[in-house]
């Protein structure tokens, strides 16, 4: 049944990219303390022998280490890239080289090769789905139900895909247990926040080198990503606009010091646009017409949907590639507007991703995500789980430990406080 | 039964207060547009008529409000004070005086007249507590189960009450509806950390006029009002150090760019140390041994039992007020440790509370706890119960409308995007 | 001539506040180490020996320790207020009763009052003059030429002060030496910036209790104190609009993050307004008429004309005090205008002006900048002088070493290498 | 004379590479409008008709539109590397291929190819001399004595330029003008703050993709470089620790709000260490043999001096290039240490140098810099000589205007304030 993956082992660009791979997987590692006990644990409780798994991930360095503790835990696994334009060639090079993980993935593969290779992986008739936005998953329901009852279960971590889980788990077609590693403390806090906001702007400077000191920049929407990247934006001296649909979060970012206003009016504004709402069009045809001239887009939501850019093709008199990862669409109006990143996640196209060190706690959550599925197999409904929680704090606590930092434990008398309703004022 | 309270209507320190008292409650009605709107909707929909409400709350100018609207809405309502230090004289003798609202409260109170009104409080027969750090609803539970019959529901909104909340349902006594005022979104978010962010620091000013830039901060607790303690005293150019029991808090201060550390070690670093953890004794007799000669120390938790003066006390060889609201305790060893505010709630005992556009939605929201739990009478199962969302989102809204900040609103084309799981990359 | 001096040795409101003003006093040393270690030298080498010495300056808790110095130094001093509502009478108080320095000065005297006092300061015929703002000297040069003889020189700390000591070297009547404390770096970098960035925040929320998290705040003028007030604001969760005149400076304000925009703009987007040119009529009548309703304006800059309240007046139908420091206009539009501390220095009317260890470093200038002029009696010429380099470092050594810090020197390898041109890339 | 240079006339790595450097260029140009009307006004008005000039400078996008403005006014110029690291090949390429101006420089050159190219440049006999760390100077000095004839003068941008210029001075041997760019406010607040600020973070992630969140940085120098750098390293989330010589700049530190202590303490605590100082072996070997493991070190001062390689690489085991621009050494310790870009501006060598926004202000003060010198020729003191004010605000004036800022001018009475000591309190 696996036969037709096992014949085509990988689709990867070039395998002698394997070296340079290998040195910056190892160089990615140092920063992932926390995988690296997880994956010591696995090597000896193989918790995966026997269970055939697939993720579909950024072929980053980081998710190499991913790769390389669930096959340590005994997993037949085989790895696919969530988005055609963050695969890091050299990457996929040495896991299949170094670590014979078969991958399927190519920087800058088409809509059609990506699709082939969601189909790929789905041949190798998985126990559990890693995945990343739901497109396996979605395409599982709409074109294999028969292989459902191969499902352990799955995991998601992006708040994308859990909407999607969301929609189908009301339309009823979420019939295994899926769980969700977005919702862990130790991955929504650090990896949608520190780390998008630093490699977000890190892959408009890679794209740029505009000083964003003195520029206004607008960050469409204000959950976990986009205080991250208002955050640091900031901290790189620019000036905040955040647009929102929700009022609450909304109030967030004014008393967080921003100007909140709709994309309408922002869109005269600002030097540089970066969306994080997880939304489609979110900057669309009207806004393209009233922008200054020269003003940047970028998006940094999972889906390269977030800018309309058809929209902008349509109006635009010329195209044209002014730097890498920059092109430039000259309007009639003789104003131009720059396109970062092809409105794909900027921060993958034009720069590394998230940082190693935020990814070892989130890529941990999945690691032991996979297992807790594992180990309660048949125990779980159908639908949407959490983390438990003592996995999310313990690998808070082996990320402390790594880091030398130590904490106040409560004393007896504390202990007892805590537990008590009588004692008063 | 309700005559002993009738009889007595009030126990203020001076009535001719009222005027300043009526001056200060007008300019904190600026900053509260939210309760405004409520108040007016109280007034004509009289949702507590023929109520008989207790508020157990700081006696502010900003709970002159929340009384104010609930008694516009029809309520048989009296007001004691939560904290002894935190009582507004002007504001207690306005509330009698010019709105007929009964208070028992007088800055400075000892223990017993704090009990005792309490006491005068039930004996009112209340069918609505509005409580704050539950010490009301632990008396209830304790003295006088038989009034329990009365009870509509309680609200609470201190992170303190939760926590004691939470262990009398471990230990089956909570046995009424109690709605957590604190969860809403539109309550945490804001006054925990903006509004305890600033009057903490403001309360620390006024009692020293230090200047906070250059000093080493400790903040022992990274919950919301540690985080927004922490963000202010940084703003102000402090040096912070946190402390933490909790990892994922924890490593949430390391990347926020704060040392984490245990209290041991931050003791002798620390300049200023500001406890927010809602336990007992987190700096305690081993910590001021080896505090740095002149160290300040000051609670801002709801209770005054974080730092142990006890231990304090019974070290020192001299006891010395060096200011109001600052006290200087004298070590054997030659150096001094300096306590401000008595270890009560120096954003209360110092300053004047949290500032009203934050208390602006709290109370909006304690309003409308009240309102739900006389709207769904005898619904509601005992135990814990949260905001409904919607009303936490309308509240926000309102907020937003009274600053005259506009949103973006889903297209149609964004809405079933929203809800559709199939459209994929 | 000194004996009307000598026989009214005193004007202060209450003598019997002496003893709160000396606790204050003692509470204020703490934090003014480097003043302490110059006060025990002037003690033992007496400088000031036969020296008749005038202090105009803030009659603050800080200001005592300077004219504490300067007496023990041997100093035959007069201290009297430099602004009619800064003065503490507690520490004019224990100044004349606990240290027997004359202080003439009362909390909020009237014009003929304070101008009485510059006249009785110069019956003093002072040798030395410490002057704030330039107005004992101005009043000096056009009232008294002929004691000018007895003249030593003036030292001048405010940037007021000093644009006011140029135009006089311009009109060719400085005929002394004036020494520029403002300009040393201990002075202008610390007080200048993190004093009044500090208490000017203090000021408007004693004053006003109001949230600032999420306030438009408008600065006029990002000179040193407005990069204090700008940088605490936004530190405070505000979001700044800075108004300037000078270009480099508008350009550095944009850089750091802050919208820039002619006053005219920013009228109308301001919840605050803080004033800190130097300037007079920086908000003036066009600007009220666009505000928001409930719109504070307040002024940090040394003198109470950088807001034409003359001109609010002249528009109001009503004006009202709504607080402590705090009045309201109201406008015919039916708008109001709330303004802070009548327009004077709103750190000094509200709260308690810098805080101590700032002083610490600017009067540690003055104390040193009158010695220099003693020292250098008779050798230095008419017009402006810096403090000398060695002088602004040795503070700064001093501070340092008082807060435990220890720096890195030069190795003789480095100092070789900073001497020589030769050695290359 | 020029016939040497006429011969060969550049020296690049592969003309091939001109369209790719001139899409950056003219990519550059859009952040560089102050010296685009410089440009266009030299065109017009060939200030330097018959002038030669040779420039040392990091040869960049930047450089390359003021190579292209001075060859615009006019001037015989060619353009050599003042760094063998950060040369950009293709921008090299264009300028000799697109606008026929000599440059000899390539990425990677040793040492003697780069000291050849001095002397080719030096053989131009230039009038003018633009350089940048004084290395053309000082061989000028040490080697062509005949040649300072026919100097007009020089100008010189880095502080370690002026450092150098200032000890010619003092040896007696800067017997022609040269004008102190690095002084204007345009140049050193915003090249030396923003632009070294953001590059330098910028280096340090394209190096290393660490996550900065968290991470304990340890900046030496506090001067404006050292302030952009703490700030920008804040900015992303990390700790900071800055190492002093300078009292007054340590005092500014640690009311920035920052740790200061000296290396040898800071040494065992740093994650990352950034030099800035410009003296030498700032970091040293006493230091590498305490710091934690995995320590990375990088340089962001102009010479490749600051951090003492050489003794790092005396004791190491085993150096390995683990990421472009990142080498582990390995000491006996079983520890290592990781060297970026080899110790030479971390900007430059592993990111694109001064985003152009704020080299635009800075080679705006260059371009009038020479045209001072030739307007000026004959006229100047040998020395040391700052730009004209008025030519430092126009700069910024020129800045604003093409930001669309607009600023507040003095009104009448505004300016009869300024310029008036009478009017009083």
């Amino acid at each position: 049944m696996t036969a037709t993956t096992t014949k085509q082992k990988h689709e990867v660009k070039d395998l002698s990219l394997a070296p340079i791979g290998k040195q910056r997987i190892e160089w990615a590692g140092r920063e992932m303390p926390v995988l690296k006990q997880i994956r010591d644990r696995f090597e000896k409780e193989k918790p995966f022998a026997g269970i055939r798994l697939i993720a579909c991930c950024h072929v980053t360095t980081e998710t190499a280490h991913l790769a390389i503790a669930l096959k340590a835990g005994g997993a037949d696994a085989i790895l696919i890239a969530s988005n055609p334009l963050s695969t890091q060639d050299d990457v996929a090079a040495c896991l299949v080289a170094d670590y014979g993980i078969p991958v399927f993935a190519i920087k800058g593969e088409d809509n059609d090769t990506y699709h082939r290779h969601v189909q790929t992986a789905l041949d190798h008739r998985p126990n559990i789905i890693i995945d990343d936005g739901s497109d396996v998953v979605a395409t599982l329901i709409q074109e294999r139900q028969h292989q459902i009852a191969d499902l352990i279960g799955t995991t998601e971590e992006t708040t994308t895909g859990i909407v999607r889980l969301r929609a189908m788990h009301r339309d009823g077609v979420l019939t295994f247990p899926a769980v969700n590693v977005n919702d862990a403390d130790t991955k929504h806090f650090f990896d949608n926040r520190y780390g998008t906001g630093q490699s977000t702007l890190d892959g408009v400077i890679r794209a740029t080198n505009v000083l964003l000191a003195g520029k206004t920049v607008v960050v469409a929407g204000y959950g976990w990503c986009g205080k991250g990247t208002a955050m640091r934006a900031r901290g790189l001296g620019a000036n905040i606009i955040v647009t929102e649909i929700d009022p609450t979060k909304a109030i967030e970012a004014v008393m967080d010091g921003f100007r909140v206003m709709p994309m309408a009016e922002a869109a005269p504004l600002g030097d540089l646009f970066i969306t994080v709402t997880g939304n489609k069009h979110v900057i669309r045809g009207e806004h393209f017409d009233v922008m200054k001239d020269g003003a940047m887009v970028c998006n940094s939501g999972h889906f390269d949907i977030e800018i309309d850019l058809k929209a902008l093709a349509g109006k635009a008199t010329e195209v044209k590639q002014v730097r890498n990862f920059t092109q430039e669409y000259r309007l009639p109006s003789g104003k131009s507007v720059v396109v970062l990143g092809e409105g794909r996640l900027i921060n993958l196209a034009a720069a590394e991703g998230h940082p190693s060190a935020v990814m070892d706690m989130s890529f941990a959550n999945q690691a032991l995500a996979c297992e807790y599925l594992v180990t309660n197999k048949g125990k779980l409904e159908p639908g949407l789980h959490s983390i438990p929680v003592d996995v999310d704090k313990e690998i808070a606590r082996l990320k402390l430990q790594a880091m030398g930092i130590s904490l106040d434990s409560l004393t007896p008398d504390q202990i007892e406080y805590t537990n008590s309703w009588t004692a008063g004022t």
